[in-house]
C-alpha cells in the first residue's frame, strides 16, 4: 500500500504540476492522485514514486529529473520524446542556476579531457555498434532525401562536408576528433586526400587503424592518439565534426591558435561541425554529470568571436541542421530500444535508462530548438574562397563553368 | 618649378614609403623623386604634390588619403583598384586609432538617421541612374552564373532572397530599408506577397511609389516614409537588405525589439543582408566623414549576439557573398567612369573624385577581405524552419518531395 501524501507534499506537488502544466504534462503522485492544475488533455504523465523524488525534482529539476529517472523513482507514462520535447519548449530561456553554473565552469586540461573522453567514448566499440550505423558515425547525419536510411544519411553528411571543403586529390587534411574514423576514410577514399586524424579515445583509434588497414588506406590516413592541442604541421583543410562541444569556452583561444598555426593561408579552408545554442547556456546539468563531463555547446557568436576571428579566419557559410539531428537521434533511439535487453545485460538497468534518457532528451532538445547543429565553413581572409556559389556544392550545373571563369 | 623637398620631408617620405612598400606601392614626391625603400616592381605609384599632403597622410592615413585624393593633391598613377586592394591587404588589423574611434562612436538618433540618409540617398535619383542597374538596386548582386550582366545578377539576388525566405502568396512581408523599391516590387510581383516597405529617404520613396503605381502593384506594396523603429503590426517575413550598416551597434537592441515584436512566432522567418567584418572595426574614417555618416559594418558575432539572440531568433543559414560585392562594385565603377563628365558637370570635380574613390575603395576592401557581405536567414526558435535542405533553395529536384514529407 502506498504511503499517504500529506499536506506539505501536496503543496509541493502543486508547484511541480504548475511547472509542468505549460508543457501539457500531468503529474501523478505515489498514491495515484494528481494535484489540482493538471492539464485537461495531457500529452503524458510524470509519475513520482516518493516524497524524496518529488522534493529533489522540484529543487533542482535539470539535474534530478535525470537522476530520479535513472534510479527508477520517476517514470514517464506515454511516449517519452513528446513529453521531453514539450518540457524543452517551455524552458528555452536559461535559469539563474544555469547562469551561475556557467560562471563557475571548470576548464578542460589535457588530463581532464582524456578522462572526459574515456568516460564516454571508451564504453566499448560493441556498445556503439548496437545502435549506430554500420560505419559508427556518432554525429548528426544529413537527410538529403526524406527516404534516406541512417546509413545513407551518414554517407550524405560525410560527402556534404567534403564538398563544402572542395577537397582536391593530394591535399593534406587535419581532422580534430575523428571518432571511429569514418569521415577520415571517406575523405581519403572518395577525394584522394591524405588525412592526419587526431583523437583521444584509445578504443576508437584502435578501431579506426584496423579499418584503415583493412581498406588499404593506412598509407593515406594516419590516426594519431592525441589531443587537438598537439596538432602540428601545415594543412590545406582543417575539419572537426563533433569535437568543439568537448573543448570548452575557456580553451577556444588555444584552439584558435592551433587553427591559425596549421592552416595554410593562401588556399586553406576548414569546417567546424558542432552542437550549438542560440543563447549562451551550459549543457543540461544531468548530461554534464552523467554523459558529457566538460561538455559545452557554444553559440555561433562565441565561435565566431573567440575561435575564428582570433585565428584570422573569415566565415564563408553557416548551416543549421538541427532538425537533421533530431531525426538522427530518433534513428539511434529506435535502434537503442531494440538493443535494450543487450544493454541491460551488459551494463545494468540504470545505465540503459540513462542512455535512453540521454538519446531521447537530445532528440527533444534539437526538435524544440533548445540545441542547434551548426556547420561553419571558413577560410583565411587572404585565401580564395573554395567556391563562388553554393550551386557548386549542391550540384548546380554551372559549377565547373564558374570554377574555370574565376580561377 | 616644384619646390625642393628638404631634409625633414625626405625623412617623413621614407616613413610613408615604408608603410606602402608591403603593398608594392611606390611613393613619388613633388620634385619627381622617390624615397629609398621603394619596391623594385611597383604595382602603382602614389604621387604627393606638397609637404602638407605628405604630413597629413602620414599622420592620419585612413582619413587623409581620401581627403587629399579628393582635393587633388594626392594622385594614383596606374590602375586605382589594385593599388587600393594591395593597401587593404596590408591593413587587415584594426589600428589603435580605430579602436579609440569605436569606443567614442555616437549613436544614430532618429533625427541623425534622417540626416545621414538624406546625405547619401537624396543626391537625386538621376545621379544613381547613371551608374546603377536599370532597377536601381544599390546592394550586392548575386552572380549566379559567371556571364551574368549586372541587371541579371541583381534579379538573381532578389530572387535568391525570396527563395531563402520561401515566400508564399498572400503572406505579409515587412522590409526595413527599401531603397528604390526593386526588392519589394519583385517579392509582390513574383511571389504574390503583400509588402510594407520602410525607408527614410524621401526621394527614394517617391520613386518607388510611382513605380508601384505604374506596375499596378500599389495595392500590394505600401511604401512608408519612416524609420525601422516605427515598424508595427505582425508579419510573416522580415527582410532588410543593406540597412543594418546604418543602424549602429548602439541601436541593435532597438532593432532586436522591433523584430521580436513584428515577426509572427509560429512560422515567421527573416533575412538580414549587410556589409560586415571579420573583427570589430569602425568603417574607414574618410568613408564615415564623406560618404556614410553614422555607418558601421558589424561582425557576424555582433549581429548574432546583439540582434538575433535577444529577439529569440535562431540562425538558420549564413552566406558570405563578399566576392559578389567586389564584382558588383566593379560594374558600378565601370559605369561611373563612363558617366564621369556628367557627374563633374552637375556636382563638380571633388564630388566625382570622392565617389570614384568610394566605389573603387569599396571594391578593393571586398576583394581584399577587409569587408564581408553576409546574408543571414533566421526564424523564431519555435517556428518550423522554411526548408530542410538547401537543395530546396538551389533548385534540387527533391525540394517538393521533402516539403511534402516533412509538413
Amino acid at each position: 500500500m502506498p504511503s499517504p501524501v500529506g499536506w506539505l507534499n501536496r503543496r509541493l506537488a502543486e508547484l511541480l504540476q504548475a511547472a509542468l502544466a505549460p508543457a501539457a504534462v500531468r503529474l501523478e503522485l505515489w498514491d495515484g492522485s494528481s494535484p489540482p492544475g493538471a492539464p485537461p488533455a495531457p500529452i503524458g504523465t510524470v509519475v513520482v514514486d516518493d516524497a524524496r523524488t518529488l522534493r529533489a525534482v522540484l529543487l533542482n529539476p535539470h539535474l534530478q529529473f535525470g537522476e530520479c529517472y535513472v534510479r527508477g523513482t520517476l517514470k514517464v507514462r506515454g511516449s517519452l520524446e513528446p513529453v521531453l520535447e514539450a518540457i524543452s519548449r517551455t524552458a528555452l530561456t536559461p535559469t539563474w542556476r544555469e547562469r551561475l553554473s556557467s560562471a563557475l565552469a571548470r576548464g578542460n586540461s589535457l588530463q581532464r579531457s582524456r578522462r572526459n573522453v574515456h568516460h564516454h567514448y571508451d564504453l566499448g566499440n560493441d556498445f556503439y555498434s548496437w545502435w549506430l550505423d554500420e560505419q559508427l558515425v556518432y554525429t548528426c547525419a544529413y537527410f538529403e532525401r526524406p527516404d534516406m536510411s541512417l546509413e545513407e544519411a551518414q554517407m550524405a553528411k560525410m560527402d556534404l562536408v567534403c564538398r563544402k571543403l572542395r577537397l582536391q586529390a593530394g591535399e593534406l587534411v587535419v581532422e580534430a576528433g575523428s571518432g571511429w574514423g569514418a569521415l577520415a576514410l571517406h575523405m581519403a577514399r572518395e577525394y584522394g586526400v591524405n588525412v592526419r586524424a587526431f583523437n583521444l579515445s584509445h578504443e576508437q583509434i584502435a578501431y579506426a587503424r584496423a579499418r584503415a588497414a583493412r581498406e588499404g588506406l593506412a598509407g593515406q590516413v594516419e590516426f594519431i592518439e592525441d589531443d587537438y592541442r598537439s596538432v602540428t604541421g601545415a594543412c590545406d583543410a582543417f575539419v572537426s565534426v563533433g569535437m568543439l562541444e568537448h573543448v570548452g569556452l575557456r580553451h577556444f583561444p588555444t584552439l584558435a591558435a592551433v587553427m591559425r598555426r596549421v592552416l595554410r593561408r593562401a588556399h586553406g579552408r576548414g569546417l567546424l561541425h558542432f552542437i550549438g545554442r542560440d543563447v549562451p547556456r551550459p549543457l543540461n546539468a544531468w548530461i554534464r554529470r552523467r554523459i558529457f563531463p566538460g561538455g559545452y555547446a557554444p553559440t555561433l557568436a562565441e565561435v565566431a568571436a573567440r575561435v575564428l576571428a582570433p585565428a584570422q579566419l573569415s566565415i564563408l557559410d553557416v548551416d543549421n541542421l538541427r532538425l537533421h539531428y533530431a531525426r538522427t537521434l530518433a534513428h539511434w533511439s529506435r535502434r537503442f530500444a531494440q538493443a535494450a535487453d543487450r544493454v541491460r545485460g551488459r551494463y545494468g538497468e540504470p545505465f540503459q535508462r540513462a542512455w535512453e534518457l540521454y538519446l531521447t532528451g537530445s532528440e527533444a532538445a534539437f526538435a524544440a530548438g533548445s540545441l542547434q547543429l551548426f556547420q561553419v565553413v571558413f577560410a583565411p581572409v587572404e585565401a580564395t574562397p573554395p567556391y563562388w556559389t553554393r550551386a557548386e556544392v549542391y550540384g548546380g550545373a554551372q559549377a565547373d563553368e564558374w570554377y574555370a571563369a574565376t580561377r
